[in-house]
């Protein structure tokens, strides 16, 4: 049962199945469909930032979850986005759930698009924030320059490294990565293992083999009929817009939200903006992705 | 005095400045500042949808406009954008208006851009719908077989054409081209004079200069600093949305709403959430463009 509408005091809980157990958190409620969250690139729970999932959370309940590997999660962390798409669907196999929302993040909204063709029905309503279709372009290169100099820097710790790759170098956006890492620091107990370098080498060969597309690029996803929502930062250097761009012109049915000034984490940086549209688009009925 | 607020119904009105005078219509109103409404190549005070007009008109005055030359307005129409920006400022000082809102539409879209940048405080908010920068790619090349086949049809009259030619071959997106026509067809009285073939002329012109870049393409852009509203359908044919993706990338403070199914009159197609996204972003008093 939910105990708190949170990430901040959500407290983490496990599900055992078969062989692994997962480690999600699930908060909130209300008329909507469960909202299943999908993290990026060495992100556990604690990296949701609670300005996006609590308000989410007053529509309807939010599922944040850690994937094999990840967090308190067995297992190890699959080298492709099939593999983490597999264990995404046994999860949500083993708490009962055989519709939901999605919310994927950067590597999630890929593990996101994958169950949608695994498994059709799975989900009502899709959300893909800062990620690309199978076949996309310059998908976590973090050797390039406008990266590396961040990941390179011995003055960064943790989370002053993602205010850095997740904004852009502007004022604003800056000042808005400052007030996101001060809402992740809100949490104070209960919190996950942070991802060391075993993850960031399975979830990089993801990317890479992500990259490859099989056949003529970007057919595939006219598989996916859901609603869509996709949204993304103009600026974003760890998977430019063009692969939103690639997105919103082959899946049938997609929205496309692009935020200025913004990065990788646009959606952290205009919360406000980003959880009115997604609470509007999640609680159409429409067949179409419009709202 | 606004006297109703439709434009199946609002009359034409005449505006006398300096050696010109200029049809219009101005109907509804609330508490934003007017919205001045700048049409599509060929396009009349008869060409607004009034399911796009008439639920904006409901909070703020709304002023659809003739250009010099077009219905009712006297003149030549000017062979650039910026002679059509010149006439458009002309109109709002004729009217005493220091300060408005504006939707522009295709050829209108980059009068508003233009008029911005000659008179950086005449808008306080910019909605540019199916429109593209100076310097743009492939602006309404009419020859192009996707569009010349319904140009040369000779089975469609006018509206039949715009239907083919706004919306894309999809059954959804033809089926909101009929209901589009129905629309304007409401109105029976006070029509404006159809553009013919001069019109076209010397708008054909001004697309192929906007189409010349002068300097570092799109420089010009950063300039509009205006809280900025960028809506394109993926699938647009007349003026591609690639051109919306140069603007939301090079405008400091643009959002981009894209929308499936959909081909230049994708506002028109998408009324509902249109006029939705339009009324929020207008209401907004931000000074970032994510509303």
């Amino acid at each position: 049962m939910t105990t708190t509408a949170s990430n901040t005091t959500a407290p983490t809980q496990l599900l055992r199945v078969k062989n692994a157990t997962y480690a999600y958190r699930r908060f909130g409620g209300g008329p909507g469909l469960p909202l299943l969250c999908l993290q990026h690139f060495m992100g556990t729970l604690d990296n949701w930032d609670p300005a996006v999932t609590d308000p989410l959370a007053s529509g309807r309940e939010v599922i944040l979850f850690d994937n094999a590997g990840i967090g308190k999660s067995t297992g190890e962390v699959p080298t492709t986005v099939a593999g983490m798409a597999a264990h995404a669907l046994a999860f949500l196999d083993g708490l009962g759930s055989t519709r939901c929302d999605v919310l994927g993040f950067s590597l999630g909204g890929m593990v996101a698009q994958q169950m949608a063709q695994d498994r059709p029905a799975i989900f009502r309503r899709i959300i893909l924030a800062g990620t690309a279709p199978r076949g996309g372009e310059d998908i976590m290169h973090l050797h390039k320059p406008s990266l590396a100099r961040h990941l390179a820097d011995p003055s960064l710790d943790g989370y002053a490294r993602l205010a850095k790759l997740f904004f852009t170098s502007s004022p604003s956006s800056q000042a808005a990565g400052q007030a996101f890492v001060g809402r992740l620091e809100r949490r104070k107990e209960d919190l996950d293992p942070v991802s060391g370098q075993a993850v960031a080498a399975a979830q990089i060969a993801a990317f890479r083999e992500w990259e490859r597309s099989s056949g003529a690029p970007f057919v595939d996803l006219r598989s996916i009929e859901q609603p869509a929502l996709v949204v993304n930062g103009v600026h974003d250097e760890m998977i430019p817009i063009s692969n939103s761009y690639r997105l919103v012109e082959n899946l049938p049915n997609a929205v496309l939200l692009a935020y200025p000034d913004s990065g990788h984490g646009s959606l952290f940086q205009f919360h406000e903006s980003f959880t009115r549209q997604a609470s509007a688009f999640l609680g159409s009925d429409s067949p179409f992705a419009p709202y």
